[in-house]
């Protein structure tokens, strides 16, 4: 590859929070450039973004239509390599499927889509054009995560028990949506966030983790979903039993009103043999924990060979002891993703470890999370199966 | 009060871990003197283990009815004040009615006794004899779990909306009690240990936790009790939904296959304007999570006026820096037991702080909880009604 | 042996701190009663002392003088058997020399005497008599620190380089001995503290814990004691460079006016294969660090066979999970002296783990670390000899 | 500013550690773009390194001097706008002052140059071309580092009596650099590094970031500098005791030989009224302390409003949860540097958070530092003077 690759972004106008992590998370690296972009709805708000961001004036653009019709008339290496969709929820389903109808690769925010109908159509749509989609489930960009992947699907605790995973916030424990934070208003509306709010927004992320790192799939759940604040339309909270596929049994817990708590996505997995604990809030850390012996302390870029895998190895940028963080693990999708897209360009097979980064199949499992958690949730039944 | 009080102890001989504890427990502030007891239902463990703790030779007793029976007969001040019982579940219930009988007070193990039924009889007993009974929910005696309390329910943090309450431990996933681990062998058993294992054993202390902190009661559940370890006859692992008699939702989780773990109880409960966290591994700090400010570490015996609760300064013997374990919290049951009684015995109210001390109401209502658990556990309907 | 110990006190009023620690850490273990004491140098607080403690009425002395001569002459089994002082340091040496005089054993509190000179008859004493002295270096009673000396003296480090060990508190950050603070007034007070303050109040425990876990010996050292609140007489604060004996170097910490701080005693060793820290303020855990291996985290109590030592196990009372604390540390010191005094009386040799408590020898070091460390802290000279 | 700012980079190339990480620190943020390269003294090295980086084939140059000539020639806004120097720290002098001397602003790596005498010229050119020199001294780069500066001379804590800072690394705990590690060779080599190592190296961090939070200079410092490792020839361990012109008292270690530790950079300062502890482990954490109240965390990013000081939320890209890391710091220092050098550009006046990133006048106090160092370790007085 003799270029940066070329990225188009639909949404991430200069307010917004999460365009803003994926330009950081694409920039670091520098395989990548920022060619155009539709940063807003609003015109003038998609002008103005696109200044600021040093994009020359004809690669501004005001509609992600004119975006994609535009970029795909212009000669490939000059035109836009993918498209990344940063829109509210609901907006993402038309962009994606007109720019792989035009033949561009795809980098999208979780959840996929407003529906799991439209998840699937977009899988279908994926598989027929061949290209890629990227699915940005940031925390499976940690290098400690795919440690822990590594380790538990190589079978060093032996066959897996128990699983909690949980992901407590308290930034929506007052009504803020009603008193002018934009963030909360849409995704509290069910109009532009879909059919639940926390578990969409964050129990999507830590089931992703679940099935990312054991290798094992949700089979059935029981549902508490709960509104916490009143006034407030979607679920803000959720707590759900869970079954695997190997008979397993976890906990998935949620919430958006744990007053004080920031990110605090944690995920433990036990089995046979032992165990191990993952937090976002110290990600370089594996906290990896035996029946027998004690408890060790695993870190990215650690000095011990033979103890990483190549898969946590490979999604570091510096050696033990410069923490890592979230733009880093999400930085790490952007680059498996552009060395795929790149390997591809060159006519070279993509190492496993480039082609490790969340795609459409996980997009539609997120979407059928949704679905199954709120018919759990109004379900009288204790366990409800879990349908894709 | 001019003496120490006289402690009998039925159960607990050399080979029993708890009794050991129990003596320390007494032990620790001197204010208490083993006296006698019936120490085991071996007659040769009963003698020898009361010769290695210096009990007088007429004062070794090889069955609780003669010791309780022969107690009666000393003159007061000379014979027990009161009878520690420390077997397993199943042999609670009788030397605890025939002590009360005969006008001693009792301390007694959790889980109180092997049935509800039991449970209410004692209480029953209690009610009508006016002596003290207290149960060594050990964990309630922790000095920041008194603060935990004294926060929550002075309402510093608003409405309570959220408990995570969690007790995962790692020592049965072996099938260990084929191999000869007497513990395991007793506390698997539902002959000796009841209806159910993890719940029971550990389950009951992380429910009695979250009442005890929050002062809210659990009026619903929806359980899911597993056997992980193949053979095994009792529940050992299990996740419960929980809703409380104010509208707030929990999850408890208990586990005795978490491998790695020891004994890592842990709460969380979060209000409308904060949270607080407390670990038993590190029981001397309370982390206190605001939702607008930043968290705090609050530490037993620390240095700041008018932050701590006069129940968490009355319950530490040293000040801040001296961390105090596991020992001390139970010493702390004990010591508040003995100041009671001798505040009776002196004729004098004893304080609010002394009077804090785990009781026959929450015996019951802690065997109602492993009642309903199971029943819980079994049905396919997902909440059941919290019965007493 | 079929009784528990006779312990008497010299000083330990009921205001005091330290001699309530002695008997709570007496107590614990059902080994010890004690039996008399001269518990205040005013009569009328040492007998309201002694009958809060129920001791009888002719066992309470109000000088400890009488204690000494009257107890000699009751009957062996009846007369106490060791004497625990608990008066500021420079009451120490009177009651010590006049106990061993009369045949008894001496429990101590450090620093051991006034002046090294006091030490050294002290110890001159003691090797005359063959009585057993006891000093209570509290910190070498975790069993987590005993886990780290006998990795360390069992060479799993190989050679040591560095050490670092750090006691910093904040209880002494105002001129709290002129507002009431009796605590702050002897111990800043050169009259009953003797020459060092912070030096020899936790500098010594510093020390003490360093040439217990390494067994090397400070050979130089270039202190820098100062005295940070104006108005105070004696150091409150001081850093001391280190050599030892194998050539490994050091960094002694010690303050009294780090604001916010507890008791944050910590020790980090070094050896050219790993190392390992241990905090007082989490004693259950050691961390241990490898070149080139995850570090790991070693528990008191922790189910692992073949890693911990006999002398951590020996000196816990729980296992794993049941943290144990300050107390307990204190307790071992009481317990391993007192197992040592029962062995002998029974006519039998002791174990290693009982005779492992801190001694005269160590008394003596101490007290020379206090003169070496004051004279260092004068001289201009970098380094100075460590003179006993 | 309507364009990213260009960078030339001399050294970096593909197998170095900290060419990469400027690299992606300076791409992070989208305000800069390599534009050119001098990357290694090796010109296959150098051209290989530049297409790697999809540098232009006229824009790879194999000497520095002729970069700084052919860029000089183009015309602004195409030719670099300044040029970072990341060899080892030898060749660090005679790039800049060419730099300078073309009218080319400059970031360095540290310490800024080989001898205290460069260090003073560089500051003389700099003085007189008025041109920016940015030093990357990357741990003043955190947010929680600027907030303690922040509140440490806001007074919050009063006058400040004691800085704690250490920097113990592993990574030379054996004799690397005989065995063909790069980063080892010359790092130890006193042609390529300077008069010290592990000083040079890490304590120098360690100084900068005690005078930077705190705004103290140390006066006069006692240093014990070690070599542990047999065979190397600069020092590899250190402990220094300072003093500084507030009269405070404070302790710096360094060292690469404590084998298991990674970057264990921790800085405790404490002041009358309370105090603070940060450590390069967990950087989005700052530990605060107080005399008389409970321990605060404060967190990057933290949701409450006047606490954080601007300096912190400027350096804060994401809202609390996010953790960032060492990355992110480094672009912090590129980030500020780049909206200065825009600001100019523009013709407006830069923020004083903008303004805020290292320069000269820290890089000869740093080089100062070394020299003081070693001729204090050097000397047989306790104390030296810190001259520049």
């Amino acid at each position: 590859m003799n270029r940066k690759l070329k990225m188009g972004m639909v949404g991430g106008g200069k307010d917004a929070f999460i365009g803003a992590v994926h330009r950081i998370a694409a920039n670091m690296d520098g395989l990548i450039e920022l060619a155009c972009g539709s940063l807003s709805i609003s015109p003038e708000m998609a002008i103005e973004s696109g200044k600021m961001l040093f994009l020359p004036d004809d690669r501004i653009y005001t509609k992600y239509e004119d975006m994609i019709k535009a970029e795909s008339k212009l000669p490939a290496g000059q035109r836009m390599d993918f498209v990344t969709i940063v829109t509210p929820n609901f907006a993402h389903f038309a962009p994606a499927m007109m720019a792989l109808d035009h033949g561009f690769h795809v980098v999208i925010e979780k959840p996929m889509t407003f529906t799991l109908d439209e998840a699937k159509q977009l899988k279908k749509k994926v598989d027929e054009t061949g290209l890629q989609l990227c699915l940005t489930h940031t925390y499976s960009g940690y290098p400690m995560v795919k440690q822990a992947r590594a380790m538990v699907q190589g079978g060093v605790f032996g066959k897996i028990r128990k699983v909690y995973v949980e992901y407590p916030q308290g930034w929506l424990s007052k009504l803020s949506e009603r008193e002018g934070n934009a963030q909360a208003a849409w995704r509290t509306d069910p109009k532009k966030s879909g059919k639940s709010g926390c578990m969409g927004d964050i129990g999507t992320h830590a089931a992703h983790l679940t099935e990312y790192i054991t290798g094992l799939q949700i089979t059935h759940m029981c549902a508490d979903l709960n509104i916490m604040v009143e006034g407030r339309i979607l679920d803000d909270d959720g707590n759900v039993l869970l079954k695997f596929d190997n008979g397993a049994a976890g906990v998935l817990m949620a919430s958006q009103v744990a007053a004080g708590e920031e990110n605090a996505l944690k995920i433990r997995i036990y089995g046979e043999r032992g165990g191990l604990e993952w937090a976002q809030h110290e990600p370089n850390t594996l906290i990896v924990k035996w029946l027998d012996q004690p408890t060790q302390i695993l870190r990215a870029g650690g000095n011990y060979t033979g103890v990483l895998s190549s898969f946590a190895t490979h999604n570091c940028r510096t050696p033990g002891g410069h923490p890592e963080g979230y733009l880093e693990a999400f930085g790490n999708i952007y680059r498996n993703f552009a060395l795929t897209l790149s390997a591809h360009i060159d006519g070279v097979q993509p190492s496993k470890e480039m082609l490790d980064f969340p795609r459409v199949d996980e997009g539609v499992r997120g979407m059928a999370f949704i679905d199954n958690v709120v018919k759990s949730s109004a379900s009288k039944e204790k366990w409800t199966l879990f349908e894709v």
